[in-house]
């Protein structure tokens, strides 16, 4: 009989069709029954890897949160010295206002979720500090936060923009701020 | 017979219901039963004063705009000179990221829709236009559009951060986007 045990792509698969759940449906949608048909798991799976929703939701946004975090990494990884690190914001920037709208919708559903619940706000703190973290690297810190939310900012408006900002424009404000 | 003409607040009394409703479960829960009952008006006054759930939610989130553009009216008019305006855009971030949490989450609920749903992105787009305009007062078109930018990222990362930056964070970023 095929349980938990042994299928260790189980969870994984489990993240994946919560998190295209919430892309699709909303945070609110979710329950254990949709995911588990949509991940093509037997419904007690769910609770073996998972004690509840509260939990299941936590995993599948840390994991986005992970993901969101590596791009800022592949960007900001490379740069060498102040200039560089400019470039690569821009680049950041440029590349999450064009990427997938699945990670878009999921972003927005995280910062929702944790507006209307602040017992999930530790999600969204935790992944301010891993992304300020990988600007410190470049910046000082008030300049690391200043940027951080600077890129929040950008990265929506672009993303929703029928005529979104150009490129001279982003490089600009990315040196505005990060010049004290 | 009560009818929709015989009382001219049951339209609003229905955008209210409307954004209280998205508010507590998100714009996925709407639906014209739920709202009738909040707002107290029979079914059919539902249909009588909106087209659908479109254009109620269009118009509900339109009203939602015109009070968050009333707040960057009330900080940004008064300003005369542009280190009033740097001080008033300060105070904007502060009173927008520790106002209700209705509005914290009303604004990430419009995002989303416009994120999933592209049709709704004019509405997100109107909004950005209307608070750029009240920058232009101040600021030359280009510095608007990256401080709007800011604004947002700025207040969204204060309202959901358990540790919310500072003040003179605040004004030191305004600052440094506002000066070319």
């Amino acid at each position: 009989m095929a349980t938990g045990h042994t299928d260790p792509q189980r969870r994984d698969r489990i993240l994946t069709a919560t998190l295209d759940l919430i892309a699709d449906e909303g945070v609110t949608g979710v329950s254990h029954r949709k995911i588990a048909t949509r991940a093509d798991v037997p419904l007690g799976s769910m609770t073996y890897h998972f004690t509840g929703i509260d939990d299941l939701l936590r995993q599948a946004f840390t994991r986005f949160a992970d993901h969101i975090v590596a791009v800022f990494e592949q960007h900001l990884g490379p740069a060498a010295g102040p200039e560089q690190a400019r470039e690569a914001v821009t680049d950041l920037i440029h590349t999450l206002s064009e990427g997938p709208r699945r990670d878009l919708v999921l972003a927005q559903e995280l910062y929702t979720l944790a507006a209307r619940h602040p017992e999930y706000r530790l999600l969204s703190q935790e992944w301010m500090h891993r992304s300020r973290h990988l600007l410190e690297r470049h910046f000082d810190p008030d300049t690391a936060r200043q940027l951080d939310a600077l890129i929040e900012g950008l990265t929506l408006h672009r993303a929703l923009d029928p005529a979104p900002h150009t490129r001279d424009l982003t490089r600009e404000a990315v040196t505005r701020v990060s010049t004290p």
